[in-house]
């Protein structure tokens, strides 16, 4: 057994998606999360920087005694987690292996979409996991980098996301495909409208599967907390809160704890 | 006279229509543009982290031996300006005070409108600006977060951007403003569709009125470069310039000289 927290980091609030499914999988597990809300976001930037600001999200979470980290941001762990998984000794999980994994297990024709930012998709990370575990598999990526703005301005349904889904999406729903990666973790939030969309495709949230090989990876290493106290979740953040806390309202249906300031 | 160049600092690629604006009036001054591409966006962050990151900024161009920096970032200018101004000997310009005297000059009704992003709207600085100089003016503001990265995916017309126009802007028509200030560096390139909306309003662009300054604050101070040679511009970005040299396109209608990475 192991009672040191699970350190998540994220560009911003994104990660937040990642966390609310730990926490309802793992509700005995004490949470160090970090965004990295003053250079947020990292989906338009380049391998370099988003490893450089990677690194220094998990040496933060390194140093409040993590034991282990998830990347809770698709555009680093497409460009980063290679780099971070050298540097630490403990368990170092990105979003897009899981994702990944439960997008080949439902598919049937063979025809996965995968959706995310800039970065993310022209890193053509998701792209090479799955034709390297099964070349039979079409994949048909797109990037979608008002999706992110939307959210973050609690625009999730009506006229304009409609309008947003259609121009990036109809591509992808002409192809057919019958499997769709929420490539982003800001993107379950705009779930129920993508999934009407595509009307009969499978949309996967990422999130609730890292959740899964979380709790996977702490039983078989007999990593669990044994306590049985409600978890501890702590916020930190390189800029502001008040946004911060605004938009984790939308995300995780809860009020949270004041966010602390730390420079990284 | 003075034959060094001018320096324009923004968070990215914003500031191009200043810039855009000065080589216009100014054909004969060398510019050396920074925008700080790794950081982007400014719009939605504190006020303490706009200071650190503008004056990163602005010694970056210090070093170039630049001979008056101009802010060309309206929530640089709305944040950070008063600090920069008491850091340096050569004249500093924000992008603020422009706008806001072509605004008291046109106004007939004193009904104004302002928009920027988040952060310039909610610094107040704007509205403080125009009342101090005239108490009868009514100063109407609204933030409008998606309106830059509308324009960065090249978005600049049609069904989403009406859309988006109208869920911002409805209540500021309504009121009957009759000048708006467009408080961001990214929205010339949606001011025919934001004139339109407004019918009669008169729709101030701040870049051209910075440019008018520019060149009446080197004529006073006998600063002007007397050659008669194109100019010069550099460009220096903190990140990657692919995404750039695309959107330079589309601010400048040319093409650019390849951005050289600059760790500020």
């Amino acid at each position: 057994m192991n009672n040191r927290p699970i350190g998540i980091f994220d560009s911003g609030v994104g990660g937040l998606t990642v966390l609310k499914e730990v926490e309802k999988i793992l509700p005995f597990e004490d949470i160090v999360y970090f965004g990295d809300t003053a250079r947020v976001p990292y989906g338009n930037k380049s391998k370099a920087t988003i490893i450089k600001f990677s690194r220094e999200s998990a040496n933060f979470l390194k140093q409040r005694k993590v034991k282990m980290i998830i990347v809770a941001c698709n555009t680093s762990s497409a460009l980063a987690l290679d780099n971070l998984k050298k540097s630490y000794s403990i368990p170092i999980l990105g979003v897009i292996g899981a994702g990944v994994e439960k997008a080949i297990e439902v598919t049937t024709n063979k025809k996965i979409a995968v959706i995310g930012t800039k970065s993310t998709i022209s890193s053509g990370n998701y792209q090479k996991l799955i034709v390297g575990k099964d070349k039979a598999i079409k994949v048909y990526s797109r990037s979608c980098p008002l999706f992110v703005p939307l959210v973050e301005e609690g625009i999730l349904s009506g006229e304009i996301v409609e309008a947003v889904i259609e121009k990036y999406l109809k591509d992808l729903r002409d192809r057919g495909v019958d499997t769709v990666i929420l490539g982003c973790t800001h993107y379950p939030l705009l779930k129920s409208q993508i999934s009407s969309y595509f009307k009969s495709a499978v949309v996967i949230n990422s999130a609730k599967e890292v959740a899964n090989q979380v709790k996977s990876i702490l039983e078989s290493r007999k990593m669990l907390n044994r306590g049985k106290r409600k978890s501890k979740v702590e916020f930190y953040l390189s800029d502001q809160p008040e946004d911060f806390v605004k938009l984790a309202k939308l995300f995780l249906k809860r009020t949270i704890s004041n966010p602390r300031i730390a420079n990284v």
